[in-house]
């Protein structure tokens, strides 16, 4: 491999910082225990992507520790090597879905996935949580779907997320059996992404606990959608 | 506009203070997650209130980009003339239910937003929560009711709100499918008012979860509304 | 008044250091929100309490602000002689349950009152906490009964109070409509009994969501108890 | 007794170092509360075990105050001599099961009890919790077993932890009415079971609150177990 431009060494630098940021998030919010979620992040401009080492906790994550590989999740560089600053640490055992994810959506930018507690409940019964709140038509613009169930060690769970979201608004997949994957234009949208779904599953669920909560109207809902993305952007 | 009075800058500069402050109580109880929630508060004695920015995490609030708007919504100075010291960030996006309230609520000095998952629960429900804790016949003297379904964008929710706190004891409403709204005699006060309101939602709650909480008499309730509010001197 | 002697000052110095530290287990267990809660304890050998002063944040307790009053709840000295230390503060709303309860129970050193979520929902439903788990034999040594609805102005909530635990192992009642009393041989006791009341409150709650639990012979509930009482030397 | 040679101690003040530090992450993930758990582990190369003392709390645990004892939970040297640094604290009351696991299972290296709130609901109904999760094929192998209703004061909770885990691959069992108990082959692997095994819980019980889960084949569950052992290393 030929030697990387020092503006890349640059922006691999930043986004490994805030990638490993990022993690603090997901512990703040209780979506993750000991070292079970992950983000990572597309390096712009580059067929490349930062992702959480195996097995590290997030206590002990630093940036020099994010994990750079190709869109095939394959560390690039590494021991041998050293150029690409990758530490020897396995990246992340949901690189490959990460990955899949970057190769098939070219507008996402940051991929997050947990076990967080209340997405994961609607996704052991394989069922999508219905759109009951102004802040979820906000964000998701209409319900949260289920993808397949689908085993890890092959392109089955990127797969699966890429074709439920690409027929969705929601930037959040219910994994069957599973749990989350979130999807953003970058990294910390990804993230708030997972924040955001974990609570409109938590408040759905308790609000279902003692009957049904009102629908709102698919007008209404898309109104939402469309003023809060214009809005903020996105 | 005229200069502003030095005396009027330091009430500005005190309320910016404690609106700031305030925010970290709802990040202390769990009741927003990310940026969904705001506190606002009155200037006494002017046409004026101060209100979070949109889009700022709670971590990174300063006393100094809090916005300072007039009873519409619309920042006062701001870029050009700098002299209120507005930061050139937008107010929140619900500053306009906040304005509604502070026009037509005059004893009002405060006012507190936040998706808050119990109440919110309850919200979705457009189910009002029941008087059934003395704590709660303390601080709403009744029921928590619930306000009309309303979309953001003109003076509906701000209305619902006024419409239906006018007619009851409590500082809290429920927005249908949205989230509750409270007020109070300053800014402290309304969110003292949030945090109660989501402590009796989600007490109430886990009680109906097994069974039916045991009714109160409508005498009792008013007693201890009565003294708790001559007490606390509200 | 006479002047106090110099080792009874030194004794209620004592006591309003525990006093206040302990109202720090009250929030770092989730069992109040706000200024809801409070802890008080018996002055050895005086007729005398230490409690919490009405309206004071948690984060702003100090020792100094600890009132002492008498066994009828009136503050000793106070404003005018000062020479016991009060600082002016009224005691808690509370106080009068808690003097009600050391005027009765010349064994407690120590009481608490919180609106703890779990154990204030059974309360709500009037129901005690059947004694399904090890550690609640091992601390309660059966079921934590139900105390009657009482208004808050006399002498009726510190009888429910006494009357219900006069008749129990158990250092915890659930007022009716109102939340958990807990006693202790002082006062760090009786801080531990409120959280493990809102612990087994919180479990028995849970486990019961999803069906019965087992019940445990009452044989093997004494004997639990009275290991655990003998070991831990209560 | 004669001398311990120096490296025993180097080792034991090694595992009276991660003895106590582990403590820590079951607070941090709210498995207990006030003193309610505790952590051991196997001096490696010895018939020698440390675990927590009785009665202290979490915050004010140190390494010096770790209790070194026999495989039959009896203290070793102690106050008389002193040689292994034992603090003349008592060994948890749990010691006796802690004990009988390393005496009938030489593999295990960590044992770790809790009353974490939703395993010890699943064990107060005596249910075992179902593998309807990934992450659970990953960690537990299987549905996480119930073990007998046992009393303290014998070997009976041993011998239902050793005759329940036996069978299983989960390296959790719930002792009826009574809470978790976790192994690992050492202290560390331990309590990430414990958490796990309350984050499982959590999850399945809300799954199951509005529904059934979906279940999974006992040939991916097998085969996620197999992948996952493998890739850490079990």
């Amino acid at each position: 491999m030929s030697a990387a431009p020092s503006s890349t060494l640059e922006t691999i630098a930043r986004i490994r910082q805030e990638v490993c940021i990022l993690h603090a998030e997901l512990t703040r919010y209780g979506l993750v225990v000991w070292t079970a979620g992950n983000v990572s992040a597309r390096v712009p401009g580059h067929d490349l992507m930062v992702i959480k080492p195996s097995g590290v906790s997030y206590d002990d994550l630093t940036p020099e520790q994010m994990v750079v590989t190709d869109l095939y999740g394959v560390p690039v560089a590494g021991d041998a090597d050293g150029e690409w600053g990758n530490p020897g640490l396995s990246p992340s055992s949901d690189t490959a879905a990460h990955a899949y994810v970057y190769r098939h959506m070219p507008d996402v930018g940051g991929v997050v996935h947990t076990h967080s507690t209340y997405a994961t409940a609607w996704a052991a019964r394989g069922e999508s949580i219905p759109c009951v709140l102004t802040m979820m038509g906000d964000e998701f613009g209409g319900s949260i779907p289920v993808g397949p169930f689908a085993l890890i060690g092959d392109d089955s769970i990127g797969q699966g997320i890429v074709e439920t979201l690409k027929n969705s608004n929601s930037p959040a997949v219910l994994m069957q059996n599973h749990g989350p994957f979130t999807i953003g234009k970058d990294a910390r949208d990804a993230v708030k992404a997972a924040v955001m779904c974990e609570e409109v599953a938590r408040t759905v669920h308790i609000s279902r606990q003692l009957g049904e909560p009102l629908p709102m109207d698919q007008a209404k809902i898309e109104s939402l959608y469309a003023r809060y993305q214009n809005v903020y952007g996105r």
